[in-house]
């Protein structure tokens, strides 16, 4: 006999049931709720640690296997490249090759630019782009994410810093700072990935970030009028006020209208590249090598017209040869110490996180998998290590790694290929920037850190959940209005009350019978669903926790309440039953028994059955330890809502 | 046609379902699943607010009543007395005396031990058990709570007093800060029961409390045997560590052995009087009155054989008269204006949250309901008028409101009857205690707060929650070993690391078919329940944040390896559709639905069909606002598991 037969059938009038011998001479199939097995105290302490730090099973390989191989896998879990080394070809080469090179042509420019984001002499940022990419080709396990330093990073670590010591007084103590706190930052990153701590930057959500990274490309890029329009005096301040302010204030006089010209027409260049790398995929690489060229070129035109007696600032002096040692400049004592060390530890909060995210999207996108906590492992000795030959924290670039990726990287040789050719441009052509208008800078930069605002993001987000919405947009006029470290605040602490709402005022919905089925649902969701009289079936969409359990005990007491109200207007027949359908509860506590022991005691005094329906693994066990169970009765506890009331709809007394 | 049958017909055979072709002629009947009628913006907000701050729907009184009505109606909401007091008749009153000059009589040998607690003059605690019940008669909305100074807070105050100026060199001041700390405790309980923010105090779990409470108690206990023992330089530190070397040190000298005899012999008096009451309920009112005669006792004797004479200690003074205004001794400026604040907002805090535990316990026990913020104002104001008053910060005391509730209070009025018996004891018999030892007070405090430690709640806790366990003893041991507030530091901590812990790590779980019904359920909790070839069904027990989003995207697709692992071994057909069961997922962010692209992409590599069973009203908005619905295909979405795998069961292809 057909199942659509079938589940008719099922749709039985509850209401008279109860008259209907049929039905109270053959009960349905009840079956029992499972207890699971019970686990003995130090099992469940493991389960839970394994969930909470190894959730990804890292030692899933090492399982049986001989000592030498796990020597082998252990090797290839701190050092990636001598796993997939083993597979390296030609072929592999070519894509990387062709991907270091354009990221290569990339970074020169965009390192030289944020540089100065941080307050540092351009060759801090090239530096940046040559030791660490090493570090992470051996030990990162991302094949994509391009490794350097990036603009937002560069900006937050130079406000930090900026608020401590004056880089223009005394450059070399800011410079010491500076490296204290890479190495710092390092240092959490390490840390974090070590502990498998990693699940904490979760804690920033993806809605937090757009606004802030959006709130950061706009600071940045309003940075960028002092070389753009070649301002002399400019606020140290980042928020847009004090930023239009200075611009506006030096309008008539202290603009420079060739620097200005340079300036603009590039930008228009650049702009215009980007716009044919987005029209067309396969033109990927003329947005990629545009700065390279346009800074050449700039670089020719102010050499031969001597712009820079007109005005036009330029770069000036970059130093040659490659990372000089910075292990004697980090504090390691004194008032600095504490901090570089708290500047480090946020610097390095974001820069994880923006590797992370990174890393994220380009393994789903190219579908593999990666530990971020080895991630965080890699990136954390990347920074120890450029802290100590005068790098300051780098991480993964959004429009770098992109290209990387257009280009056809296989793996993080690419990044090798890139370190090799800043290797050689500081070791031969630095002299070369000395012309270099900071005009071209600010616009390369300025190019760059566009692609960071995503708008189409932020119209999604507002599709899709309104309060994350609200955390992007204080995330993003945080940023652009006081400063970053104020918009990062704003974003955490938004995140952080979104989970405490979460927690404190879980969903609750009365469920109806949908015709047809054998099936409840919220009624509001099915408006053809319909009530059972006299059973009133309340679900409770969380786990009962003591953040809530007395919330939840008012709240269904409230839905109790209400119905009987409404019934009683219609003279319909008095609840008898309140089923609680726990499917989504996962987990209960001493005060969600607690409430729940309440709600029982105030239900007896109103003559109304208490029946539980689905309760997990953990809430039964949990209900038998406390003797909830007992004091309910064994036979209140079903496996299905349908079950509880096809059970008790012929047990109703007649109105 | 039965539903046993019909129950029965419905176990088809999955596996060689799509070999039958009964089953592919009729397809099962399919419910769509509901999408809720759209909801726009402001209602959205609208609910939420509402569903944070007035979840209890304080306004539902007022609704459609005329204006007259709605001014008595507002009245009695601040005054609840105007509501009962009409209502209120002899026969109640009756019980409100006799339990007034019950709680009378345990509360004022109490008051004048907990000052010393709080290092404050004995009249003080007296001060307390006067005016602010008489305000809180009026404002509060609880029957049996009984209003005065407390064992914890006292100590908690004193704590903190304390370790800003030294009672003893400087006790006026001292005495100002505690007036002006009590103010602010007031100002911020006012402040959260009119701001609605009551359920801040949810997140000091039970566990917490429990233990907090016991190290309390023991701590005090300790500190009481100063007095016990007629110890005269004693620890001001309230470690027990700290407590125990003082004692030891003095044993052989400075131990008083009148004050020993006098102190432990009136200890087994109480404690007898104490089993007395536990033994036999009728004889509550020994253990109630006890204290009152023992301390009449010892006074006499004292008095008689002049002991203090032989190095008894004694009260010695008490202020004759009622609260002296202290309205000036408030600190509004100064560097103790913030002290003071500091100090308030804790003890306000812990004395509310006793207070309200206390409500709750007795209104669910004589069921009726208690509006927590309004019980919160009712406290704030009865504090805010105590420390204009000379007293010192009261709330709720256990033991008195377990007397008061037993001895038969019906109302408030049992507060006021105490706090005129405490007038009369002020103004006429205050000089008598002037022989009073304070090795009685001591054996009193002893038996008073020995009633915190609750064994049985800690072993009901162990069993039922370990990690509850932990964070009662973590409050317990802190609390002992340390001093209060890092009890109370280390409770909170735990409590909210449980949250994070609980968003951040959601339980999944494996779903199988239930023998004979159409219900999917764990597997690890019905080990009878048989996994469907081909299909993977996955519950996520959370709603889906970014907190948890890639925890859970990464947990499905461990399921999927271990399943595809196992079944190669057994060489069975491989995973076509992976089917995750929404139903506790009430909610779903941005991050959430990046989370589920990335797991349908890397689904869509693997040739794994990716469909959805019951997502939830909200959860379904979102899938739809943010076009995910149309990516996975809206016939990827059932009302049930068993819907989806009757669908997709016949499409197998062959293995």
């Amino acid at each position: 006999m057909s199942l659509r037969v079938t589940d008719e059938s099922k749709d039985i009038d509850i209401t008279n049931v109860s008259s209907s011998h049929r039905q109270l001479q053959q009960l349905p199939y009840v079956h029992k709720v499972g207890k699971p097995p019970k686990q003995n105290l130090l099992k469940e302490v493991a389960a839970t640690v394994k969930e909470t730090f190894f959730a990804d099973d890292p030692l899933r390989h090492f399982k049986d296997q001989p000592r030498s191989r796990k020597f082998v896998l252990g090797l290839e879990t701190v050092f990636p490249i001598f796993e997939w080394g083993r597979k390296y070809n030609f072929s592999k080469f070519k894509g990387d090759l062709i991907a270091g090179l354009t990221i290569a042509s990339l970074c020169i420019p965009q390192d030289i630019g944020y540089a100065k984001l941080a307050n540092l002499n351009p060759q801090y940022g090239l530096y940046g782009s040559f030791v660490p990419p090493l570090v992470y080709a051996f030990m990162g396990s991302s094949r994509d994410i391009a490794i350097g330093p990036v603009a937002v990073v560069s900006l937050l670590l130079g406000t930090l810093l900026q608020s401590e010591i004056d880089s223009s007084e005394n450059p070399l103590d800011y410079r010491c700072l500076a490296f204290t706190a890479t190495f710092f930052a390092g240092i959490t990153q390490f840390i974090l990935g070590f502990f498998r701590l990693g699940f904490l930057i979760d804690f920033l959500s993806h809605a937090a970030i757009v606004g802030f990274m959006a709130g950061a490309a706009i600071t940045i890029a309003l940075q960028q009028l002092k070389g753009l329009l070649g301002i002399q005096h400019f606020t140290k301040k980042s928020d847009i006020i004090s930023v239009m302010q200075s611009v506006w204030t030096t309008v008539h006089h202290g603009w420079n209208w060739q620097t200005i010209i340079i300036g603009m027409s590039f930008l228009a260049l650049l702009l215009l590249a980007k716009y044919i790398g987005k029209k067309n995929q396969k033109y990927f690489w003329v947005p990629a090598i545009a700065p390279f060229i346009s800074i050449i070129l700039a670089t020719l035109i102010v050499y031969a017209t001597r712009a820079d007696k007109q005005g036009v600032q330029i770069v000036k002096h970059i130093r040659k040869g490659i990372n000089p040692s910075s292990a004697d400049q980090i504090f390691f004592s004194g008032e600095y110490l504490a901090k570089g060390f708290r500047i480090g530890v946020v610097a390095g909060m974001v820069a994880l996180t923006e590797a992370v995210v990174i890393g994220r999207t380009f393994a789903s996108m190219k579908d593999y998998q990666l530990d971020g906590n080895k991630e965080m492992v890699a990136l954390g000795t990347m920074n120890v290590v450029g802290s100590l030959t005068s790098c300051y924290v780098t991480t993964g670039s959004f429009s770098r790694s992109a290209v990387n990726c257009m280009a056809g990287c296989h793996t993080p040789v690419s990044n090798i290929v890139m370190s090799l050719v800043v290797l050689l441009t500081l070791e031969l052509i630095t002299p070369l920037f000395n012309y270099t208008p900071n005009a071209i800078l600010a616009s390369i930069i300025i190019s760059a850190v566009l692609g960071l605002v995503d708008v189409e993001a932020a119209i999604l987000i507002w599709k899709t959940d309104k309060f994350d919405f609200v955390a992007c947009m204080g995330a993003f006029f945080g940023v652009v209005f006081s400063s970053v470290e104020i918009g990062l605040l704003i974003a955490i602490s938004i995140s952080f009350a979104k989970i405490l709402l979460q927690v404190t005022r879980p969903r609750t919905a009365v469920l109806g019978k949908i015709p047809r089925t054998n099936v409840y649902r919220n009624i509001l969701q099915y408006p053809e669903a319909s009530k059972v009289p006299g059973i009133l079936i309340v679900r409770v969409d969380s786990a009962i926790y003591f953040s809530n359990s007395n919330y939840i005990k008012e709240r269904i007491l409230r839905w109790l309440t209400d119905e009987e109200e409404k019934l009683k207007e219609n003279s319909q027949p008095r609840i008898q039953f309140l089923i609680v359908e726990m499917s989504p509860v996962t987990d209960i506590d001493t005060s969600g028994i607690h409430a729940f022991e309440e709600l029982y005691r105030s239900l007896l005094k109103r003559d109304i059955t208490l029946v539980l329906a689905n309760p997990g693994p953990v809430v039964v066990d949990k209900i038998h330890a406390s003797g909830f169970a007992e004091l309910i009765g064994e036979d209140k506890i079903f496996l299905t809502v349908a079950d509880a009331v096809l059970t008790f709809a012929p047990k109703m007394e007649e109105p």
